[in-house]
């Protein structure tokens, strides 16, 4: 179980010029995207490097759903800078594409598919040493601040895929609440949704103990480890929350207390997942971003079709949570009463449908588009989602239910129409 | 918010001399004392250490509730062996004596002063680095593997005192419950009464936002910050195993769920405390441990007088929270309810009363001395007792009510009898 430092308040990111003053940093890189460049957090984090006179360069090129590509843009800025510490700013797609930045920077000779996640990549070991990198998250949905993972498009074989190493972890998270009043409506939405599948599937995945194989040596062993003790206390926390104030912080954006938990809950969440794992959402949600065709989301300021993270990770959820219930009806049980369902009189055997129609239901009132259909797939589609799925058995995995080909055909078509 | 890591498990142990490959030791310091030296947790780290090939040295002369002669001899041991990684197995006093070594043998020349508490010492910031070290923690109680903490008794003025800096950290901590099975009875009980205050006291605690003075700089910020967000959680989880196990535990050795939940329950108190800080009953328990007269309590196996520190914090316990109530009593009410208090009726300004009418029924039903007086102080005792409170200022003034020399001597009153 691996925590990185964090802090929170609202403010408290005028302190990181003073944190990097501390660290000694005399060279910085900042990295952040073109819309936030122009946003308040951005401005937040400029004003307290010039008033403790921190040197640094900006890199905003930053592509929302990063590519390989765009990793190798910010690597090879990186590169050029011989930077000694590093700024993101930004939801999960700043802060992962930092993180690999960082990484290459500090591994010059490495080729960019040594340390990305196998089979795509060879997925060695990170043993170099990193600089601190500091994040700044922007969205309450990735919990990216707390997490080892950095996850990125793949475009030639269309696939999402990732770095994942406790070695790339941020050295420190700042959650300043003030930063998530930016957000506009679906952002707050998609990425909320994010956070609800991080708490669901960690709290769901194969306990820690059935994990298999299991490395005798523990510095071998995933940063994903399956469910256990200390995880189920973030992912419970953190859904007790989105049950609370995601409708509240979706509606309205002065409701400073709804924003405020949530992006509490972000990284709550992210402590848990990024020690537990996440299991189907997240594994089929990355063909379904991969292979996006011509859908582009609200509130997405952005030149190219996109399908938002917690959006394709959502989608699938009703499928998924009725297909893995029967390993641990219990727990999906408690899901579902957590998030609003009334199960006094449910019998075991419906915790799945239980859980199932509380997240459709869910989704219905926070007008989420009504399934996969809803975002440009058809029937056609299922043995290309089902192919881009296969790769991701980093975190299929961690499912408490093995599943085959079919069962995943069967999740895809459940997922193509939700209400 | 810093956080060590922990791994946790049946066996785990057995893992601990690849930990020390992984981390390239060759001169280990193995610390504990003489009673677990013979018990099988020692046991389990010696066989792994053999079958690993690590060098290492013994240093079994830790001494329970350890004083500035025990650290400074531990601190000698440490600088003649120029080691290079530190193992503690045992409980706070070995972990807190495994701490210190560590710090002063890697700096060399600070006088012991340098680093102790003010006003008592100097209270020096740590800026030298440390080498790595493996907490096995073989109590439940302490939560030492996870906080930046290091306690002991100042002969000289009577009084206890200690080291706080996020720097002296165990590494990693080692948490077998198997561990927990070789405890005696009053062991578990007043181990289990350090997590319940820990618990208490920083869900209780001065929120973060509200300390003062709240240097500018992060790194001039205590380890003890108050309470907050994520301190809670821990604080409160912690709290419900507490309530559901810690008799349990006390009453069967062999109630592995129950002594695995609580060990587990210490490390998570740890968490929140070593972030949020105790108060009153830690700050009231030092000199009631450090002016001891003839006190002995059973299943400690010492050549000298103590008074448990779990015991002498406990002891408090009810008078400080009839007295901390007026200021939050939403949550002392929240945590009588946790600790199986019916509150349906209850008045929000009885909350005082109400904990500390829990606390005695829960002291009562495990056997607890009947108070202060029961250990061996009188009403005579009171001024020597509250003298040694003042220095504790670094926990006390993160009470939520500030308190008087006279509210000091009320407190201790209130405590010589509880049933």
């Amino acid at each position: 179980m691996a925590i990185s430092n964090i802090r929170y308040g609202e403010g408290v990111t005028k302190e990181i010029g003073m944190d990097l003053q501390n660290l000694g940093a005399r060279r910085v890189c900042l990295m952040t995207d073109k819309n936030l460049s122009q946003l308040p957090p951005v401005n937040a984090v400029l004003n307290s490097l010039a008033k403790y006179g921190i040197n640094f360069q900006m890199y905003d090129n930053v592509r929302v759903e990063p590519t390989d590509q765009s990793f190798l843009d910010a690597i090879t800025f990186a590169k050029k800078g011989e930077f000694d510490a590093y700024v993101a700013v930004g939801g999960g797609s700043v802060i992962d594409t930092c993180k690999a930045a960082n990484l290459y920077a500090s591994s010059p000779t490495s080729d960019f598919l040594d340390y990305v996640n196998a089979p795509i990549g060879k997925g060695k070991p990170v043993t170099v040493p990193l600089k601190p990198l500091i994040a700044v998250p922007t969205t309450a949905g990735t919990g990216s601040e707390t997490t080892g993972v950095a996850i990125f498009d793949f475009k030639e074989l269309k696939v999402k895929t990732g770095i994942a190493s406790r070695v790339i972890k941020p050295t420190l998270g700042i959650i300043d609440p003030l930063h998530t009043l930016s957000m506009p409506e679906r952002i707050v939405a998609n990425s909320g949704f994010d956070v609800l599948c991080h708490a669901l599937e960690s709290y769901t995945a194969l306990p820690y103990n059935m994990r298999s194989p299991c490395p005798l040596n523990p510095i071998d062993r995933p940063a994903y480890q399956g469910s256990n003790p200390i995880s189920d206390v973030w992912a419970l926390h953190a859904l007790r929350i989105v049950a609370k104030y995601l409708k509240r912080a979706i509606r309205n954006p002065e409701d400073r207390e709804a924003r405020a938990n949530m992006h509490l809950a972000s990284a709550f969440a992210g402590i848990g997942f990024g020690n537990a794992g996440v299991h189907l959402c997240h594994g089929m949600s990355y063909p379904i971003s991969g292979l996006v065709k011509t859908y582009k989301p609200k509130d997405y300021n952005v030149d190219h079709s996109l399908v938002p993270h917690g959006l394709s990770v959502v989608l699938t959820s009703p499928a998924v949570f009725a297909f893995t219930a029967q390993i641990c009806p219990e727990r999906h049980l408690e899901a579902a009463e957590i998030l609003g369902a009334d199960i006094c009189t449910a019998r075991i055997k419906d915790a799945g449908f239980i859980l199932a129609d509380t997240l459709r239901k869910f989704l219905f009132d926070l007008n989420v588009d009504d399934g996969l259909a809803a975002i440009g797939y058809s029937k056609a589609d299922i043995p290309a989602l089902v192919k881009g799925t296969l790769p991701q058995e980093r975190v299929t995995k961690l499912s408490p239910r093995p599943q085959t080909e079919d069962d995943l055909s069967a999740l895809f078509e459940a997922s193509m129409k939700l209400y």
